[in-house]
């Protein structure tokens, strides 16, 4: 439960306009808009429950609890120094929220007798088969788990309430492999591309379907995050409608 | 072989800016821009083959005609009114088109023993398990054939040559059939979603994939067809971009 990180190795860093203050390791698995995003698609009404698989130092959850009043928040996390430093972030950010170190395998009673009216994930984004591990053990597991994305899908699609819904945050090339999971077993699916500029090709899409759901699929317009044609600082050129959802609570409709 | 509509039944309408001059029922089913859209996202070069499955009255293969110089291009239609109207179109246009009347399902020696540089389809688009049938029943099976989704998709794999493309188009919807009926056995899947408007959701997709590609799953920016907030007219109204695919031959890149 002790952190292998000194506080001096830490940064704290705001999300969503200040509303979060999030602690992260200097070097590591940092968030950046990824987790703000997952929680702006999540669509919780207050009192519902949200289970994250894979939450990190939880800045899906702190976005969660700054954008909706009453949420029941649940964590696991695989790698216990992540964990701990979510349940330090909750305590920061002053959330009530149950954070479990565990691997998706092998869940805790407690969530596995539980199902969410919420299951969310923003699962590693590379497929060892295609990429070099990262140095940094940590940012390895984070960036590069050996679960793989149908394993990721099933463990979610388990802990969904009837009439609940899953949403995740994923590369849009892994895109396939997700609604490969999906079909068939849930309903309701719907895709929105994001893209970092108008025109690209999608970098990420976020996915989201229901439990007990009949409606069609639906391809979402992307949602384009930057302004303008390239990249001109690091800092600026959000667009109005990121610039909503990042900084001033918007939602990500889907 | 004989058609099934006296002359006077028939229309005779301008496509790719009168590049191309078909023969339609007036009623049934009739080609809108969906096949001038598939010919634009084949990406063919002259001399290479193609093969389109359920060609009607040959309104796809009469635009790549018109866009590519000596393709070596081949037909099948399960309807035989539409297979002799297809046949009819080619020699209207003046274009070399080996159409046969055939079911996926049966696929005459001729096409068996052979592959495909490019393997096409616009395959119907009503499911019937969701939908009513249509009234006539030339227009029914167009539009609702009893061949499921993943059927088209397999008869079109094995017709695609060891380096050739699938190319398809379909209602944005099906797009989960389609992409587990190609996930793991084709490679290179690229989707480009069509929209009426700008910031909709897809209405249509054009999906690719080659036999054995090994690129990465790609997701591109939508093709918006009209400008605009909302329907003004029937005849204008498209965006630029679709104005050069549709009236000048412009590519439908993906």
């Amino acid at each position: 439960m002790t952190s292998i990180w000194p506080d001096a190795a830490l940064t704290r860093d705001a999300f969503l306009g200040g509303a979060v203050t999030l602690m992260q390791p200097r070097r590591g698995y940092r968030a950046g808009t990824d987790p703000v995003l997952l929680a702006a698609a999540t669509g919780a009404e207050p009192g519902q429950s949200v289970l994250e698989l894979g939450c990190g130092a939880g800045a899906a959850l702190m976005c969660l609890a700054a954008r909706v009043p009453g949420l029941d928040l649940w964590g696991v996390e695989l790698q216990p120094p992540y964990a701990d430093l979510a349940r330090r972030n909750a305590a920061l950010n002053g959330v009530a929220a149950s954070i479990f170190g565990a691997d998706l395998r092998a869940m805790p009673p407690e969530l596995r007798a539980r199902r969410f009216d919420h299951v969310i994930a923003n699962p590693p984004y590379f497929d060892r088969a295609h990429s070099r591990p990262a140095p940094d053990a940590a940012k390895e597991t984070a960036f590069g788990a050996p679960l793989p994305l149908p394993d990721w899908v099933d463990a979610m699609a388990r802990r969904v309430a009837p009439l609940g819904r899953l949403t995740m945050i994923q590369r849009a090339d892994r895109l396939p492999e997700i609604i490969a999971a999906l079909y068939g077993r849930m309903g309701g699916i719907a895709v929105r591309p994001l893209v970092s500029r108008a025109g690209r090709d999608a970098e990420r899409v976020v996915v989201t379907a229901r439990q007990s759901g009949r409606a069609a699929f639906r391809l979402a317009a992307p949602l384009v995050l930057h302004a303008g044609a390239r990249h001109v600082s690091d800092a600026g050129d959000f667009t109005p409608e990121a610039e909503e959802i990042l900084r001033h609570r918007g939602k990500l409709r889907i």
